[in-house]
């Protein structure tokens, strides 16, 4: 901790948007305002643009109360963006950070934001900068390497969880085909989470398509005329990034909108269900065939939030400003969980280059032999960091003899 | 009440399913058991079509721990159905009502519920049987005649409202374009709770677009394209039955699929959305639109039930039966609104005829000039019927001065 000069610290938030990331940054500015080490606190809006352009917030003059709301309204307070620093903004941001006397800077976000405060970070230590960069982590995908699991993925997964429980009730009362297509570019997780809205045995989500497994139109089509034949009703859980064996992604045959970097527009379109729904109906005599899109619900649902996950999302925040205070080194906050049967977890500060860049995907374990559903190991996994779902339960039905 | 031999009742659920339409059920046989007057209560599985086929239960045996917790569980317990019986069909459902010694028939449902169990009544009257019918009100759609609102739509308002109050912030903090896509074939109500959504001035949605309103696709682009100019982003409620000045629906300009009645399929499809986004891209420069279909998430949705249209659910319940015993007329039970400043409710049985079939549509004074946003007095006519939303804040965001 030799940080004589640059006390301010600015933190900023990046991609997409969670239930629970202003918890993080509410956990992180009332630490810093516990530090001597720390003067002012900054914020940047919309992520490092905020540094470029000058959109500066004082974080110290915020109240109590407002902290507390904020932290408790889904959605990035400061705003966020899409962006990775050329070496001309990255000259840029360090003298913006010099002229404010920044020596810590903190950025909550996903790999790709762990990838910008790494290469901040390399730039100021060839430029001989003292800068504390950490990366605080959230994202919905769940696919930060190095963590047993992210702030905003156990709020996210309650949302799948109870909108296919209750799909699974509406699927049942009106039995026909139902696809619900689940955010997941690359990692399965979220779409994962599905599984948790089943109670008895025979409720959905019957199939569950992840982007681990090579997605095969054909495959899914007899996959679900089997379940049909054997439940009289058939509620699919698919993500969209669910790609064919090429690594092609099945929506991308069908939209058109491509960004900058090649990525295909995948949320934010109802597209893939609707031509999943459009297979079905073609290749079987089922009448009834449906398919929702949950989109943006899922990351900034208000009134659902999972206490673990948000908890958890401040206790990262504040992780980050007393291992950085303390140590002065940068580097990520990543949540790792203790072995045995109690679920316990602990947080490891580890270095942004482990975490930044390249993403984890659902072990081999988590996926069954078939490729269309979940193992129980996953299910052992993830039901403790989404915790309780609401309870439901079924008639007994006693059946009125067929004589009467 | 002269219902000497025929003592038993039977309840059955019709049309889509609700998040509190099990109250109704729970409430009705709860109340049921108290009256000497019924005998055996049984339940129809998936509406008439369970007693056509025979595929019926007894209620009486269920426990009293399971029917609390089929309350509190979304969607339709018995199963649902959507069938108009014919002539045919109503001599066998009388014929084997009369086998089962029924003198009591609840049928829980829509304006097309109310209008099965009036030519079911109808048709008893005219065999002189003594068969009281009663109509047991539910629909997310809000478009009974004779009610003030009705069950099921103040928990699916609440869905809506939540999950457009998180849009919002999820817009706020990524900017462009959104278009939320909410139920409602006919009656904007359940779209137009979207507004609800809004706690700070600017906040979204920022146009509302309802059935009641011929929808223009090019006047909906530039409303779109005045918002985006003065807030830099647009969040768009617009309901799935949006109709041209013809009355064609907007969706059915781009959908296939049509129904044995004409109707086209509008839910459990994101096409809509799609489309209304796609005109956006083609006649903007605005590079950020999304849309997304809320679909079934909103009818069945568990553990965000609003309390009070719980409560309510099963007081119509309770107030059938009641009604029924006691006058042994046939009915329905409607929900009528005192006039005041403080929200109060009573429940009034009115003819069956009078609130089956046709539909009631949002009246003009909760639609704004311009038909594209709602009024205060609608806001007034909504809130105290879906109750507290999650409170949401802001940061007070001192700026600092340009020249640090």
């Amino acid at each position: 901790m030799a940080k004589g000069k640059l006390k301010n610290m600015l933190i900023a938030q990046s991609g997409g948007p969670t239930a629970v990331i202003n918890r993080s940054l509410v956990g992180a500015v009332v630490e810093a305002g516990k530090h001597k080490a720390i003067d002012k606190i900054y914020g940047a809006r919309n992520g490092i643009s905020g540094i470029l352009n000058n959109d500066l917030v004082d974080l110290g003059k915020e109240t109590a109360r407002t902290l507390e709301t904020v932290a408790n309204t889904p959605s990035s307070a400061l705003g966020t963006v899409r962006k990775k620093p050329t070496k001309k903004d990255c000259s840029k941001i360090l003298s913006a950070l010099k002229k404010l006397e920044v020596g810590y800077f903190f950025y909550i976000g996903g790999n790709d934001s762990a990838e910008t405060a790494h290469i901040i970070s390399e730039q100021a230590a060839s430029e001989e900068l003292e800068l504390c960069c950490f990366h605080i982590p959230k994202t919905v995908d769940n696919d930060l390497r190095e963590n047993d699991h992210t702030p905003g993925y156990g709020s996210a997964a309650k949302f799948v969880a109870c909108a296919v429980m209750g799909d699974n009730l509406d699927n049942r009362a009106l039995p026909g085909v139902k696809i619900d297509v689940i955010m997941g570019r690359h990692a399965g997780f979220l779409t994962a989470a599905a599984a948790l809205a089943r109670v008895y045995p025979d409720d959905g989500p019957h199939l569950v398509y992840l982007p681990e497994r090579a997605f095969s139109v054909s495959g899914f089509v007899s996959d679900v005329k089997d379940v049909y034949e054997e439940h009289g009703r058939c509620l699919v859980a698919v993500s969209e990034g669910i790609a064919d064996e090429k690594g092609v992604p099945i929506a991308a045959k069908f939209l058109k909108e491509v960004d900058a970097h090649g990525n295909v527009q995948l949320s934010g379109s109802g597209a893939l269900g609707d031509l999943l729904a459009a297979e079905v109906k073609d290749k079987t005599d089922i009448a009834r065939v449906r398919a929702d899109t949950f989109g943006y619900l899922q990351r900034s649902f208000p009134g659902l939030v999972c206490e673990r996950d948000a908890r958890e999302a401040s206790a990262v925040g504040v992780a980050a400003v007393r291992e950085g205070v303390t140590t002065g080194r940068s580097g990520s906050i990543a949540i790792r969980r203790r072995s045995g049967a109690k679920y316990q977890i602990f947080l490891k500060a580890v270095p942004l280059d482990k975490v930044a860049k390249d993403t984890r995907h659902m072990p081999p374990r988590f996926i069954n032999d078939a490729g269309n559903n979940v193992t129980g190991a996953f299910i052992n996994y993830v039901r403790p960091i989404v915790g309780e779902l609401p309870p439901v339960g079924r008639l007994r039905c006693d059946r009125i003899a067929r004589d009467k």
